[in-house]
């Protein structure tokens, strides 16, 4: 029987994706650190400046999707994200709430924006996202960025960790976690609508799956880089 | 000497690309038969049908360019163009007024969107110019936009002309150009500005000129495509 043939049940191909929580950078050894208040400053600089590349490359990976998707409704759904990160104005949006995180954590706008602290490892995984996006079909990418189904209690938990344990972070700093809880606050469900609609059969399904398997290889990728990046002064 | 070195002046940057002028569509045989009312219903409607395939590609064209612009300022301003062809709701926006106006020539939607009259010319210069967008450089890609400096002329012409020779159509039908010349009524001083904001060795100046050449070719080109199509029954 063909794949096709086969497709799974919409609670079979929903388990199969939430199956893969456990390999979401939550379970990650530098985030259980981060959160249990175990990271030196330095630690947490090269955290926030490394994870700034991912956060600036954001809206470009978002216009690749829209590039490669036929449909206008899910184009204009899409667009918002781009909106949320790049801001509406200058000053404005997830991109800049990043930066001022950093600034929280002792960092330089600078140092950040010139990406001297960045970790190769960290470079190649965000870049493998947004070459996926842009050379995967629109269905995939958009498949990819269903971790956040599993990212709304990890920021939650976030923000009351990072508050506990670093005493020189004040609840303002957190503003990119504290605002993009909302913005993820439906667990993602808005994503997995379009993943639904758009993933028939047993093909499209894996190949759904699959996707979401490497965003959370991007991200742990993102991670091991940092901890060692972290080790070193 | 290296090219760097010889940077043309503004003025002379600016000449050269207003040079290409006489190689706009305006300048098109069957754009001329359009305006003088001498096309058969048949031409009008092809005209019509092929270019909805310009104008659907549009937004993804410009979510390219997005997708590869490093410059929050310039994605937060090119985003609007994706607002302008999609909309914000369903039936509003640019590519809706396109659709009206091919029922306004007698098409039914459903025969534009099913592209069944589309001319593989029309597809091959449309896709290379999606293309242009997703693989050269973003500055290059904002050049080729640079048609716009032709076309607020040509379209005040055709709404005059059109109503003038084409009885059965009526202002309304035309809003698509009537709103477009709106957009267009700066003769596309934003996007000459980042041009010339971007362009200042000799090389990227050529590069510039290069791409505004390039999108007459495909014009051109979906014009020819279009002549063709028209002749057959």
């Amino acid at each position: 029987m063909a794949l096709e043939d086969t497709a799974l049940s919409e609670q079979d191909f929903l388990a199969a994706l939430r199956g893969l929580s456990h390999r979401y950078w939550g379970a990650h050894p530098f985030h259980h650190r981060l959160h249990d208040g175990s990271l030196s400053e330095h630690e947490l600089r090269m955290w926030a400046a490394n994870r700034w590349y991912y956060q600036k490359m954001l809206p470009q990976k978002d216009a690749a999707i829209i590039s490669n998707c036929p449909v206008p409704e899910i184009r204009r759904q899409w667009l918002d994200r781009i909106v949320y990160h790049d801001g509406r104005h200058e000053g404005d949006g997830g991109a800049e709430k990043w930066l001022r995180l950093c600034e929280a954590v002792g960092l330089h706008r600078e140092e950040v924006l010139d990406e001297r602290h960045l970790a190769p490892g960290v470079r190649f995984a965000v870049d493998a996202y947004v070459s996926f996006a842009r050379t995967q079909p629109w269905v995939a990418a958009v498949a990819s960025g269903l971790t956040e189904m599993f990212s709304g209690h990890l920021m939650r938990k976030r923000v009351s960790d990072m508050l506990a344990h670093y005493d020189w972070i004040r609840q303002d700093d957190l503003s990119y976690f504290t605002k993009r809880i909302d913005a993820v606050s439906g667990e993602g469900e808005a994503t997995l609508d379009i993943v639904l609609r758009y993933s028939k059969t047993r093909e499209q399904q894996q190949a759904a799956i699959d996707a979401l398997s490497f965003k959370c290889d991007v991200l742990w990728s993102m991670l091991d880089a940092i901890e060692r990046a972290g080790q070193k002064l």
